[in-house]
């Protein structure tokens, strides 16, 4: 039995927790909060369960093998490192950390204690992103061109971090995942209209290959907006997250290219064929997720969404905001 | 009568021939391309039409008033320069010209010759545009904050000009006309996937008093997307030209901001109400535009789509280019 | 403190366990279902849930106040029959009884022992029907022509009624509720493609004032639709359940009839004015309809979806299956 | 050379025009209406055309081979009828005639005199229609369980017929063509706002072997809708002929069913497996149809929508009317 601490119960603890607690083989033993209203409700649900203001409780408990930390981002570095040197996996919300050393020094931290990192990419885990990479690894698209993603929507204002720390850390997460081509550096523009924060980033990110990704992120839409395009030189496909039963379509179009001896000029053709629609998998991603985290530290197994995971989509959103700062200004990774 | 001389035939001659033949008081007279072919239907549907493959015919002929210039970008130049020598009035296919200079020097010119220059930015005198212009100008959506707009399709693949001189002529004019704020710099970043032209880019263009704007241009999209997002401080809108009959949709939503007193951050609240679909004038763009060229001509009056609106159009693809190579570097206008 | 027991904790049941829980001022005291797994779940989430496999242990019980029937609908009447007769006020799910004859008789009984009855017409909760409401009792819509709705998906098929008996219930209600004019005769038709209960429907409902409404009811379609046209003299408005903001829509369409004097003709001409979308208030509706069962108790009123409006449910849906049976013979209601 | 004189030159008329005088061996050499300023048009566009407003001039000339027959559909008989009598083949308008009588006369006088009837059922020309026929033809779909259409708008009134008479002979043209299986009676309802014709009605078509089918057509709708469902065992498609480029889905959709050995009851599965959107092809059947006239005429081949086709589809309107005349009683066919 896996006994897991959890740290921070505000708007997403409460899914952790549960979703920790459906899985056989894991249980959450204890809960940390600031909030003695959020501990009293916490407490009706799951009478059993270790409640505490005091983080020490959890850090330090030699009954908890495992920490997930739910907190806002300033805080994971110290309360993973804590956890990490007292012998604990850690499962982290995501963004992993502030900065790339952070990052850092948590990865080579766990290394070194043979101990779990997982960063909280929930999306990966659902079941539109594994068909598309699937879609990508079995060369369905053949080989890339580009992903564009844009992810729009009215707030949620963060009071810390700006509309890329808060939206993009899940694009970068994704592409990361299922986009082979490495990411070689970013250029980025954003704007800020409310206190100091950016509510609106458009960021490119040139990849290996001539891939070149897009993510353009807006606090300040009165849509909601969640869609991605990618494009190889076989097929292409859309991802529209916000449609019940159809959220990939694949297009069997593109661009057939031939040189003509001797002409200097291509003859460029299109070609357009049936589009498809992959019965996607209704899966609870963050259920999945969970039993990957406990299924990796009972077994020594290393998830997709580990510490170096983390750092990459941490290492990116540095780079977004050191060109957002220069407007756009090439920042390589 | 204003007897117009048409020079090309291809795609889009065929439609500027058939608006100007339909206004009282104009006439297309004369028709010139390279294309015997060409020529030949167009003289099957008006058989009084003068054709030749000569421009001098048109540009030196002594009966004709205007010439409508529908032919590659890098010809604008020079034909209307001519035209303009010889005392033709202009009108000119989009984007104006190749360069600032040329642009600079067209405008010069017809002011010197007391002519009109109306560049061919249609999208001007469709209903859906003229509404949003209504609705900014009205002060319906308050102060802005953005404007985004998304114009990406499979090809036409142009064998002259990428993807930017292509598409982003229709919304850098919209933007021009559209948003008070005067643009003041370029970041923009692209990538080419076939020979030497970019396929996809990206371009932000920062104003004045933090209006941003951005524009995504992509000829390798598996699907047509003509989207716009206008965000103010008191309403936003989205404008979907592919949508039949809602094409403007204007929604009550928004973020209020109150600072606390002796208190450092805000208190966002967000505002959600009804939104509005106003009923869009069913108007012919380019008839509109054409009858607007002929009243100007006649009447000694200034189009909106003159030639500096042509030129301020030219001069942010020219910097959009320039940023692009330099991989999103800062060109200021 | 009304206390309630609810018989039946199936599919539906935990949800009304749960809303009738949430309510200051009543409480589930007891619970009862053949199913014993059933209990155990509900035992777990609400420890001091008194459960049983007996109904008698909450129709006779003492100390229940009012109980709720989650169950099959051929076993409402004798359900509800014992609960009033034992003094207990009822919550019922749609539809109310499986005959007329049975709901005229739980009416009356109720009636005479001073007891309320609710039938679970969840829908006439939403934001999106009050709103509707709303609009028709303004007269926005102006004098009333026709409601048509489609509610059709993939299964579920039921093993006791038809696909009538399933989906119209709910449509039937909205109508009830929506549309002031009577409905007088129905003509359905359907047709059977497994076992012995029709799959599809489709149902005409005859009203007074040439109202006219429509129900297509159907199992087995691939995509979901959840879709209503309501249309009047003066506006008209589409309602799509499955739009996630945008439930409700109305347009400022119509048809202008004049005659002409000494014409026998009409001329009609369209007018076609702006659409709006109203902000619709985002409640669960089963929790404000189960304060309102508990508001009606306590302080003896009526509820819109009492006895006397299941019972007009019941005779639409008896009146059609009669219909159906004799292929679209006109039934009187 | 086949030369054709058009009757009718309205709404439709100038696409019968345009399309004839489009295909090699056909030309329209002769037209009629009784409006000189329509012929003026016709004239302007094609100078060679003999224009008159005396039908005698079409329908006993010796120079002419087929008559296009283009008017309201009271005036189809006597014109077809003559048409036929002195030796020409007939393109008629739909729908064919006002009476199964009528249509029984001109098949008959056609074979006798061994001439061509088509009657203008243009969708069967489409892209998405042909691919229909070809999925079911092939099987793709199994055993067909029901066929349910959606065609409604706002106006346009007709002065002569009521909606079904305007709308549903699309949808019993393409229907005729598709299902397999012969329809057997109709029960049908509607109703009048306006002067005397119905502006809404439902119609539904009991076909062979359990297949249903159902014509929902309304001019009283603010939005326009053009859906059509097909259900088959093995799988079920949605036609949305306003979509651009996504007309036909395809959903391996659908339910198993096991029966128990020794159990009354049946198990029901549901089958969710991708979805398919074909390449249509993008051909203007108008276009298609006037070639296939011609083709028939030619090469002594017979239509798919010869006079038989139009008969049948007349016999369903004659049987909706009386049905909706006595609210939904059972016509046979």
């Amino acid at each position: 039995m896996l006994r897991i601490g959890v740290i921070g119960y505000g708007y997403w603890g409460p899914n952790i927790v549960r979703n920790f607690n459906a899985i056989d083989g894991a249980k959450v033993t204890s809960l940390c909060d600031l909030n003695e209203d959020a501990l009293g409700k916490a407490k009706k649900l799951y009478p059993s369960l270790a409640t505490s203001t005091d983080v020490q409780s959890i850090l330090s408990s030699k009954d908890i093998d495992a920490v997930a930390i739910i907190t806002p981002v300033f805080t994971h570095f110290e309360l993973a490192k804590k956890a990490l040197e007292n012998g604990k996996h850690v499962f982290v919300e995501k963004p992993f950390t502030s900065t790339i050393a952070q990052a850092d020094e948590l990865v080579e931290l766990a290394e070194k204690k043979n101990l779990k990192i997982m960063v909280d990419h929930t999306f990966l885990y659902t079941g539109a992103v594994q068909k598309i990479k699937q879609l990508v690894d079995e060369g369905e698209l053949g080989k890339l061109y580009y992903y564009d993603s844009m992810r729009v929507n009215l707030g949620l204002f963060q009071h810390d971090v700006n509309v890329v720390w808060d939206l993009a850390p899940h694009d970068f997460a994704i592409m990361d995942y299922v986009v082979p081509e490495r990411p070689l550096a970013i250029s980025a523009t954003g704007e800020i209209h409310y206190n100091s924060f950016e509510d609106i980033a458009y960021v490119t990110v040139y990849c290996e290959n001539n891939v070149i990704a897009h993510f353009n992120v807006n606090w300040l839409s009165p849509v909601k907006v969640r869609n991605t395009l990618i494009g190889g030189d076989k097929k292409m496909l859309v991802w529209n997250d916000l449609e019940a039963d159809e959220k990939v379509k694949i297009y069997d179009k593109g661009v057939d290219v031939k040189t003509r001896e001797n002409v200097y000029d291509l003859l460029v053709s299109y070609r357009s064929g049936d589009a498809w629609v992959p019965r996607i998998a209704q899966i609870e991603a963050l259920r999945l997720e969970a039993e990957t985290f406990v299924d990796c530290v009972k077994n020594n197994k290393t998830p997709v969404n580990d510490g170096l995971a983390g750092l990459r989509v941490v290492r990116m959103l540095e780079a977004t905001n050191a060109s957002i700062k220069d407007k756009g200004r090439l920042v390589e990774l």
